[in-house]
């Protein structure tokens, strides 16, 4: 591991940036000039100027989307500042081009208020045909994310949240399919109740699962003792725990058909996948280091175990989801990223893995499929057009 | 003239965008991904996190620079907007590649407020090596600017004021030599007394023309009215009209060795143009027309005669400008572009002109030399090391 860094920083080193900006104008004399600057681009100009919609046409907007962060919630690094946060922002744009072909640009911010945060990503908006935050500290996300939904009439997306419980989703559609239940039907623990966990915890609820516990570092959360938590914690204790219960995280995996980890190390034991339900699901994504490793998963006796880690199968990656969405959202003009839309990415991400290649050790495909991003756009633009959400 | 503007939209709506984000890091499998991105990528944010100026050897900021407009004053167009001003920007861009080989992108705001730009400007600078304001309304740019390049420690430059002047003064160095007049015994008209006027006043006062008459659509600006003046207005009026003058323009052109235009059509006709003094020279450079025809200036007798435009000799051109200067001031980690750099710009512009090479109808090279990015960066960049205001 520590030759991968070294390797990364001399990489880095070299590329003074991982990304460049290339010309689809050429510009090698007078008349080229004259075409894609003055006088020439004073009528796209003015066309935009009738009709802001026109910048889709005529500009950059339609294929670009900023990836924005402010530096408080990076990797886990922590809050490292803006500065610092920029090679995981080129890093995000690259896999946008790579995986959804969309120009994305990094836009780091000196600003840990989100009032400040929300104002600016306003104010830059007109630049952009979408935005991703990323990386920024929860529950604050969620907050700056709503507001900048509300008011601006381009799709806004935090991938910390969504993204994830996207590839979650996809990947427990084709796991239940294994095991052969219904979501109406499971129990599911969920570790971590930061913007993942929130995510995962709405979605899966979504998908039919009524029996969620949700679990952080003091325990599991439950309705009775709302008024110490923040807006985030509150929201998800309204629809987990549904009978508020003061139960151990122990207790609850007894009781569990599916485990989602989006915490930390070493949360688990294998003894507590042993204890659970026949057939169960452990999705154990805490990076580098999981909840529980995928072999100790699976001798403990889960039937599916899926990681964040590239090294082990069934690989829950959010590469899988945003580029595609992003492509399918700019290509439908939509105005917004709504939850019917993060569904539609899930099931288009599930569906790539046919029937008959669907197995333990196989229910998401890989981030190098390179048929992902066209099959989730595809899913997203025909349901943003259903939605009525589009600007033509 | 209405042919190009159908070609530039038709063009326009093909290249949906003038601009595109490739990628410098390969990106063909997991291993490639985990130096690019996670988990490796965290190893350049460490390295930035203990310091900042990191930033400039791992990332893109070192060699990219933000295009800021909130498209009050774009082109001859006015205040059409953020969006509408985006084609522009785009353009502004192309051409930091195009001759600078600096990565450049547009950023356009939704706000007019001052204050607000300031922040917003503040607060996105992490993301960059510099920062070129572009077709902000006067005098709004002048006290933008000013509280900008105070704040922030990276090169900000506000193009409109600066790109002009400092062409105006290369051009105004060779034509004095084929007059040979010095700069100190001359008198200058100048007409418009917004961002690029301010400027210009500035830098030809700081190459030594100490007799300069400003005017604008009211007249000559004049110390004892400089209570019904903005502040732009008053600091012109601080350094020109030194006798306080109350003199028409058909007077001062009378005693004029220069006139420079940068305000609008048929400003001059060809009576005032006869009446200046022996061997005259005229920058006439509103744009598309300009205040008067260059065929006209000839044959009134100015002995040499510039304008903004392509189709005649002495094409004054901010783009011979601010591609090398960003150049050199990136190449230099210089934390600001003071007086110093753009007059060292401008003398590297005008020595591109060899002494067997001047002549009336060639004293400052063409846009598409490809010498004059590189000598421009080489003058600007010694010229930051010299005054120490560099990272290193």
């Amino acid at each position: 591991m520590s030759n991968i860094y070294e390797l990364a920083l001399k990489k880095h080193e070299e590329w003074k940036g991982k990304l460049s900006i290339e010309l689809k104008a050429k510009l090698e004399d007078k008349d080229d000039l004259a075409i894609a600057y003055t006088p020439g681009v004073a009528e796209p100009c003015r066309k935009i100027a009738e009709n802001k919609d026109n910048a889709y046409k005529y500009t950059w907007k339609g294929n670009t989307v900023a990836v924005i962060s402010d530096g408080t919630a990076v990797l886990g690094l922590g809050d490292i500042g803006p500065e610092a946060s920029l090679p995981v922002m080129e890093g995000k744009c690259v896999l946008f081009k790579k995986f959804g072909q969309v120009n994305a640009v990094p836009l780091v911010l000196d600003t840990k208020d989100p009032k400040e945060i929300i104002n600016i990503v306003k104010a830059v908006a007109p630049t952009y045909g979408g935005i991703n935050l990323e990386d920024i500290s929860s529950p604050r996300c969620v907050q700056i994310e709503r507001t900048l939904i509300e008011e601006l009439d381009i799709p806004v997306f935090h991938d910390d949240q969504h993204g994830t419980a996207i590839v979650v989703t996809a990947a427990l559609i084709n796991a239940l399919k294994i095991v052969n239940k219904r979501a109406e039907d499971i129990t599911a623990v969920v570790s971590g109740t930061g913007a993942a966990g929130f995510s995962i915890i709405k979605m899966i609820e979504q998908l039919g699962v009524k029996n969620i516990y949700a679990f952080n570092r003091s325990g599991v959360l439950n309705k009775k003792h709302s008024q110490e938590y923040n807006f985030v914690k509150k929201e998800i204790a309204e629809i987990t725990n549904l009978n508020e219960e003061d139960i151990t995280l122990e207790e609850a995996m007894k009781k569990a058909d599916l485990f989602i980890g989006v915490s930390g190390p070493k949360v688990l034991n294998k003894e507590m996948v042993s204890s659970m339900k026949k057939d169960s699901i452990v999705f154990a994504m805490a990076n580098p280091e999981p909840e529980i490793g995928y072999e100790d998963a699976v001798e403990a006796g889960a039937r599916v175990v899926g990681t964040g880690r590239s090294d082990f199968p069934n690989q829950i990656n959010n590469v899988l989801a945003f580029p595609g969405l992003f492509k399918g959202a700019l290509r439908a003009k939509a105005k917004k990223i709504t939850e019917e839309m993060k569904m539609a990415a899930a099931v288009g991400i599930a569906k790539l893995v046919s029937k008959d290649e669907l197995n333990e050790e196989y229910i998401i495909p890989s981030a190098f499929d390179d048929r992902v991003a066209d099959i989730v756009a595809d899913e997203v633009e025909k349901k943003a057009k259903e939605l009525g959400i589009t600007r033509e």
